[in-house]
């Protein structure tokens, strides 16, 4: 029997959450959310102890219909604009960060073929998509260096072999296919992305990922030993920089990142305003009989909300600006990319110091009986301060300081 | 001579600011917007000092033809949603925050026609606000007490007398019709509001507003010496508190607080970012050649204007709530108002908190020689200071708390 | 092989710690300190994983010599002030902080001897604890009700007997003696504080102990089937409340919080700190050659740095005022006694803020490798986030504010 | 008459200040402190309106007895340590910032004498201060420029002329000697300080200051024309920077800077506290009979006091830093001085940004009539913003991170 449980013996899981607080309008895919939703929240307290795959959560995503939908509908998809994928992205982080980062970066990967791949190449890719309902995976971190992953083309220029690894690969195990970047011939200036099976013989994912949050990405390491990968594999042209329209995929991944985010403070919010209401009790000199009638508790909640809504304003104001961005197709400007990017820059930065502060503070509204491990509280503060850290929000900070001052938005990069 | 201006004597003035920058969309109505805010900018620090009743920018206003663009059309107005009018507060905010708030609270006494007035006076007002390009004021303060202000009605009811003052009469000087509110026959559970010519025998607005911000909103008293009011200038029915639509009234007046906060922190940003790149030194350790260039200024014009534009996402997004609300009309329920309520609370709230956070921290930006008198560089944070005192922001966080937990929208009341 | 140590495939544990940030003075004891120190370091970040009773650390404490220094030395103990008591408790805390809240409360105990018992008593329970060197537990939480635990006495009040239950009591797990409280008779006015041998007949402390933080702090529940307590062994007069002095006993509790939270601060600051120099890269942007040489790095150790002397010079002066209070003996007036409690309370709140922010922001400096599982570096916020909500802030902030306006000391009670 | 009086006609001038809540020890000349602090804040408001040279209250301070503290025994003063004399000038900010900042002002420049003079200019100049109870300013800036001011000797080098002009010198006007520094020659790294009477011919003054904030400092212009200098008015041998001792000079000049802060959170605090009990409303919805009742408000300044206090201790371990560094004598290394300018650093910088948020904040306690011009509740914020830009807090804060990573403390500089 544990201490913390013995006055309600039969509370051993997290509190319902009333569904009101989390929901948010996915449209015609509202129920298909709300579902999946529910179902990764079922155990994603226990999973997140447990790390490692998440087979069976990963099987839901693919049946539930809400894979693939940001495939345009020329190649069978449903052509779902941008806001509404980011908005699903935030409701699935309310319940389950981990899953909702690979199903995000499920449609980073759609659109780094739609950005990088040329007509062939998309129309392959994409249709495979719908037909297979293919999870892609990625193997695209920048910073592993030159000598982590070799991409050495033959002599006639026909296929290459990859050799080497990769680490932070997010999602890459359990995957379909998979994107990989890799300096051509050794060249760091000579970066390119391909697209390959990931079950290619050579390619091995490693469980290795375990990291103080966001413990179900599997992002993780992957080796390549001899991997060939067929000319027509590389993508493009445009290829990755290729063109201005081509810098717009940091601006896509950027999005993803920001509304997981505010999916976990959405998450926190919500699982805390659930303790509060059944669990918590009130303060002896508060003078109040519930625990959700103390002034500071509702002081600290209208803070805590009034901070959530300024993110996610600000994240959907964005994901507008970066569909705005996306429709004009290769008219794009630098400049006009460089608004979309400077834009999904601030709700970045302004979301993730929020969802830090939301997901720390919630427990001031519960007290110290909700630090019991088995209600999983403090996954959400790990999760973004895990996922927070994906390159540096002080820099980002410079990147838009600069901007105001000079009007020249940041150069385009695998970050910004 | 002054010490501060030796080494640029020709600089006694604060620096062009970036139009770019205090760029707002205002529709049809921007070039007027901009001419009207450029005319104000002009001579704003030097009225900032003086304080008192700004007669000739008043009459800016009155010829801009933007004074009554809230009067529905069928008045001859042009029946402007609130989204554009409190973009139109916002920018003149970020020229000159006390004029920017008679033109808020303009809009505020048409929106108190609309809402409490009877047909026939709806009739009488509006038009004559588009026949007379009248500028209203108003004497509504709740908290002066039952015994400031009396109305006393005669034996037949046909006719009230005022007698008393109320304080804190925003653009009551100078106006043309006045907003006034009183406890009928002394009962303070009984409140009226009622339309008089400013001009009217007994009705005295003192020159005695001076405050530390906010220096040239007149927001001082009025006097009221046995003033005739006639029956049929009680507002009503509905009157205030009649209906829910009617509860709309404090809704509309906490937006266009909302905008003024974030009117002085653009104003604020706008007018740091010319003197960082006008005026700024670099510092010695710096290490770089302009202060533009010093990344912790940078850093913190990023993290300041990430704050800004969460606060005007927000407050956009309150505006288009509010506007839902008002063209709901009078199907309006009690917990649609109170949805617009919360949405305006949180975004009243965050703006206020951001304003006073911006308008302080961007000295760090400038340096010390910025703190010389004639830039006037301290007045966005005093008027931000003063505004956001209107009603305290600590209860706001309760009532959006309460509601949080309990689905309890905050009792409408002159300030929620 | 872990995809995070791929490049520093020999770093799998955390990097030593340069030993001067670490230093505190802790006079004649600094060696004995520093070498427990370092031997509860070597395991911390294992056990934090574990969680559960950490006997061979407590063995480790036992044999350190530093159990007994608070026993005056009329009893044979070293008779050491409450100043070097916390510093202790913090330069434990810096390296285990479940460690040094046992270490902490084995001191709270013997102050509870101290300010409750009589000398009888005194002399038989603190020269018990030099001569057994006796390791103190308690079960003393108020929160748990009247009907928990209840002491019932026989007719001729010769002795009790106690049945029940006690939550949150840390330490009585592995410990010889244990402070308990109940209510006599059921009376909750009645409050009575005994001291029993821990291995009494009746007593069973559960290993049911499983937080997010503090995880080897054993403070799961102690269930008493009737437990045969003798009269002598209730403690008293003057018990506790039964005299100015005997107040007292919260504000040596309080004071042991506090300084477990500084302690986590530096140990995250000297952890990253390490990371920073060892491991960390710099970033791509930065344009320097190493992470210890980033502008935003170094002032981010600015700040926490500066935020962490604070607290520590707030808290020393607290200490300080505790021993002019402890001084007194007898004399003490509430007056003076509420001094105390308030100075206490300054130092409670500022340190527990100042640790929460320092123990998220130090992974800002390492960046997002530094979030593998086995460096551990969550450890110090959950171990602050947990401990931080032994009894709500804001309620203290409340006490300190209500003293600064009425001049009134918060009432004395088990948590002020 | 004023609207914002109309209730309370009598109260037009601050509320009297409990005497209790700004006590500060300063030993045998606490009743001569307190007397001196209180005539300072009959007119503080008053004054600070006005601005310029505050000729009477100057005066009130040479009356004082206080000016010459810091002279040693051997010239005939009282020989008294930095810790005091720092508690003082907390103790006069509380009252007037401007005076407090030329009494501190005073003794930096009495440091100089000690620091940089040989003996025979020490016995000259001290002996000099104790008998005409001289009143020092200076024209030390050293950021105007090789340009601005120039020492040029004479071809026998037996004496120097001075031409052209400082900014920032803060206590010129109404002084009688002047420290003055200059490039030897035009040469920036040949700085050379010299010590003249303030009268001399071609001395010039300028009343050019006008600040937002301290503003009654008269840190203007004084304008060098032809003023000749002799040679044995050049301080040295060992002058600035001639040895790890006369590097002190910035350790004692940024600790003034840093109790003027602490002195304006004070004086903030305390009038904040007085308006809170006597001029404030309850808002509508506490609940309370009276505004000090509020839970908000009294967790507000429970807040607000707490890192007032936090922000004190810190700063007095730093003067009990400074004083052990200046009792070493010539004996001091740099690694000594460099952990005394650590740890004014780190005080400043924390002292800085507590009182910025206090004085800011103290207006949530009080409400909207608090803003009325007649209090003068913003001069606390505005004299802590004005003067806490006098060198940039983030390049402080860069200074205390380099050396926590490095060990390397900052370079000794006229700032740092």
């Amino acid at each position: 029997m544990s201490a913390l449980s013995l006055h309600r013996p039969e509370e051993n899981t997290a509190p319902a959450v009333p569904p009101e607080l989390l929901h948010i309008d996915c449209g015609a895919h509202t129920a298909a959310v709300e579902a999946l939703a529910a179902k990764l929240a079922a155990t994603a307290v226990e999973r997140d102890k447990r790390g490692g795959t998440a087979l069976a959560e990963r099987a839901l995503i693919r049946q539930s219909g809400l894979l693939t939908l940001s495939v345009p509908r020329q190649y069978g998809g449903a052509g779902e604009a941008w806001p509404l994928i980011y908005r699903i992205v935030r409701r699935l982080a309310a319940s389950d960060s981990s899953l909702a980062h690979l199903y995000g970066f499920q449609h980073l990967q759609i659109a780094t073929i739609l950005l990088f791949a040329n007509p062939e190449q998309q129309q392959r890719y994409l249709s495979g998509t719908i037909e297979h309902n293919w999870f892609w995976g990625n193997a695209t971190n920048a910073l592993d260096g030159n000598i982590a992953l070799q991409a050495v083309s033959d002599a006639a220029g026909e296929h290459y072999t990859l050799d080497g690894f990769k680490t932070f690969c997010s999602g890459a195990l359990d995957s379909d296919m998979l994107n990989v970047s890799a300096p051509r011939g050794g060249d760091p200036a000579n970066r390119i992305i391909l697209t390959i099976p990931s079950r290619r013989a050579g390619v091995h994912a490693n469980e290795d990922w375990d990291a103080i949050g966001q413990r179900q990405t599997d992002s993780g390491s992957v080796r390549f030993e001899q991997v060939r990968v067929e000319a027509d594999e590389i993508l493009g042209p445009p290829g990755p920089g290729g063109s201005p329209r081509a810098t717009l995929r940091p601006c896509v991944s950027q999005l993803v990142l920001t509304e997981i985010y505010n999916g976990n403070a959405l998450g926190a919010l919500a699982a805390a305003r659930a303790y509060t209401l059944e669990q918590a009790r009130p303060w002896g000199s508060s003078g109040v009989a519930r625990a959700a009638e103390d002034p500071f508790i509702q002081q600290r909640y209208g803070e805590l909300w009034s901070k959530y809504r300024a993110a996610v304003s600000l994240t959907e104001s964005a994901a507008r600006t970066l569909q705005e961005a996306w429709d004009l197709g290769d008219a794009i400007t630098p400049q006009q990319r460089g608004a979309a990017a400077v834009a999904i820059a601030e709700a970045r930065v302004f979301a993730a110091r929020t969802a830090l502060e939301v997901t720390a503070q919630i427990f001031e509204t519960m007290g110290a009986r909700a630090t019991a491990s088995r209600w999983g509280f403090d996954r959400w503060w790990r999760n973004v301060r895990t996922h927070s850290l994906h390159d540096p929000l002080d820099y980002k900070l410079r990147d838009i300081g600069h901007w105001l001052l000079s009007g020249e938005p940041p150069l385009p990069s695998i970050y910004s």
